[in-house]
């Protein structure tokens, strides 16, 4: 049920002509209260589009009452004249549900360095406020998807108020840029400290951790809005635990419909010293192209992990690693252990465990192969 | 002539049966002297093979008589087994030619965590004695190429003196960990500390600054001996300056070899407030997959540019920031510029030049692109 599982909350999703393919391309989520508020977090690249720019300003004092959302255009590196469409449609989007502009979040997604069609923006906001609608949330999921092969959408329900969210995205999709919008709502009756507090701790362990390529989106945006419709102030804590499990499906959903994938790889780092050398493991092994294409071969070449992992300030003896692949140890204290063949990689999942031998803290990064068809669909646009 | 090249250097290329082709795999250079100075410089992984770290010790002082190499196998995470081997290896080479196994360099490049075949090892020593010989440079040239298309040598000679030099590897080679080998030879009389201070000169803005995929060796070894056999010696900084000449067009060489590549790709970063950020901003762009892609499919994705450079700590504005490819500025102060259509990316060159306007250092990157042969080519292997 998407964005409008929750009390309060109204969508829709309209063709407004950005994408070529004719298909939903413009979303609009709209809080309708009693409370409106709302947190978020952006990409930390400091190239960042006009969306982020405005949607930055928007998010600080915690008020929101509607996002809209398109794909067909990241509208970042457009300039002025970007930033112009930027605020328009937040201009429009305000005058059409009766708020100020200044409450309305604005994520986009698709090419960089090209305009936006202003005008079929605008007409987008017009045609998607008439068909809002508490039933809107699964048409506002399709329409933020770019090449995701399936919508993407997660509900909790606990004690009385209701979570939900939709996302679009991840790396390895062609033709964005690895961008990942995800909008969340509740009907739960949260402040936005609050929901801050709670939408950081979240992300940090969710989409924070979710590396399929490596490359750093312009447009990434994550929001959490709060209508208090269910009248029910959660346990803060309880909360927070709810908006990590929902965050986590969703973000397990991006990785299993990143494209060009062929395997998952969860790489499952233990024994740290601290969790942040967990992730910097982590994400060394999610990152290095040669494991990556090791994988796609259904090669359990573990050497490659720990070439990874040497180039890492993580506090560890290299020499002293254990590396499982599928269960198998196939290193141990930094030597040959079972033989190789004996690792599966036939399926779609695939699971790295690394212990460094250097503490108690863990992490797992969500990853997933390099493969032929990556580099096909990431080559062939725009050209 | 490689580096049989300058006065006073040995070298054999032999068949010790490592590699599975049967092609040669073992390489021998001796220096005869007057003068046994040297320098090296070594992977920075922390994941290190054995021959480097047995080699990290012979450098110490300065006095290399020999260096051992071969391909059909890394030696890498192989425990003690595999450090007796380097070690007997280097024994095996002092006792042939009658040197200390502590002045003895051992370079090995192939798969992780298998255990090199010592006794063929050993052999391979034994047969490369009896072969050393001053017209042995392209034999141990060929000896060292795993996937490398093209033996890899280059020469300088200049007031007297001569240097000369092999390479093998970069990036994006199959079935190998991007381990780049590189030996190099003079006559020049010159001591191991000033060899050392023109070898780290020389390679900071070579080899340091090819960047293949991303991946770094456990194995990358570049040695530099000097026999002084010519008896001159020369002003170092006009032997820098050589150095360097050689270093760059070795490092081109393998460059235009990296396996899979379609295009070579330099990026040329200019005003950048130092040279440390230029260095840092065209590696993103080096290590960006998307970037990468794109410009296998000739299309010239200026946004990926700008995405890949707002994701470092370099000083600039990412929203002043020019971008050229071959020649076209598609990109000024942030904005579209010139048509991408004007872009050619069909030819192997591409060109792409970054104004940061942030000051007056510069630094060029030198990669290539990512396809589908190099992923083919990375997961084909080992299994």
């Amino acid at each position: 049920m998407s964005v409008t599982a929750a009390a309060g909350f109204e969508a829709a999703g309209v063709s407004a002509g950005l994408k070529a393919s004719g298909g939903l391309d413009f979303a609009l989520v709209v809080n309708r209260g009693p409370l409106q508020s709302a947190a978020a977090v952006f990409t930390s690249n400091r190239a960042k589009a006009n969306p982020i720019l405005w949607s930055e300003q928007v998010i600080v004092d915690g008020a929101v009452a509607a996002i809209a959302l398109n794909s067909g255009g990241a509208n970042c590196f457009t300039g002025p004249q970007g930033f112009q469409t930027t605020h328009a449609t937040a201009e429009a989007v305000g005058e059409s549900i009766g708020v100020s502009a200044g409450d309305v979040l604005i994520c986009s997604t698709g090419l960089i360095g090209e305009q936006l069609d202003r005008a079929k923006v605008l007409e987008g906001v017009i045609d998607a406020t008439a068909h809002l609608s508490t039933d809107g949330g699964l048409d506002a999921a399709d329409a933020i998807m770019t090449t995701d092969s399936v919508r993407k959408t997660a509900t909790v329900a606990e004690g009385g108020w209701i979570l939900g969210g939709m996302a679009k995205g991840a790396g390895m999709l062609a033709p964005g840029l690895a961008t990942m919008l995800v909008v969340l709502t509740t009907d739960a009756a949260l402040d936005a400290s609050e929901l801050d507090a709670a939408l950081r701790a979240a992300t940090r362990v969710s989409f924070d951790r979710l590396d399929s390529d490596g490359c750093m989106s312009t447009n990434d945006q994550v929001s959490l809005l709060a209508s208090g419709a269910s009248g029910v102030r959660p346990d803060l804590d309880q909360f927070t635990a709810a908006l990590r499990a929902i965050c986590t499906d969703l973000a397990k959903q991006l990785q299993a419909d990143a494209e060009g994938a062929s395997h998952t790889i969860d790489i499952e780092v233990v024994g740290a010293l601290t969790e942040e050398d967990a992730v910097e493991v982590g994400r060394s092994v999610a990152r290095n192209n040669l494991f990556k294409t090791a994988v796609f071969g259904n090669d359990p070449n573990w050497g490659r992990v720990l070439a990874a992992i040497g180039t890492t300030s993580a506090a560890f003896d290299p020499y002293a690693v254990d590396v499982s692949m599928n269960g198998i140890r196939v290193c141990s204290e930094g030597q040959p252990d079972q033989p190789r063949d004996l690792v599966d990689l036939s399926g779609r999942q695939t699971h790295v465990l690394i212990d460094l031998k250097a503490g108690s803290a863990s992490a797992t990064v969500f990853s997933n192969d390099l493969t032929t068809d990556y580099v096909h669909e990431n080559s062939a646009y725009s050209s």
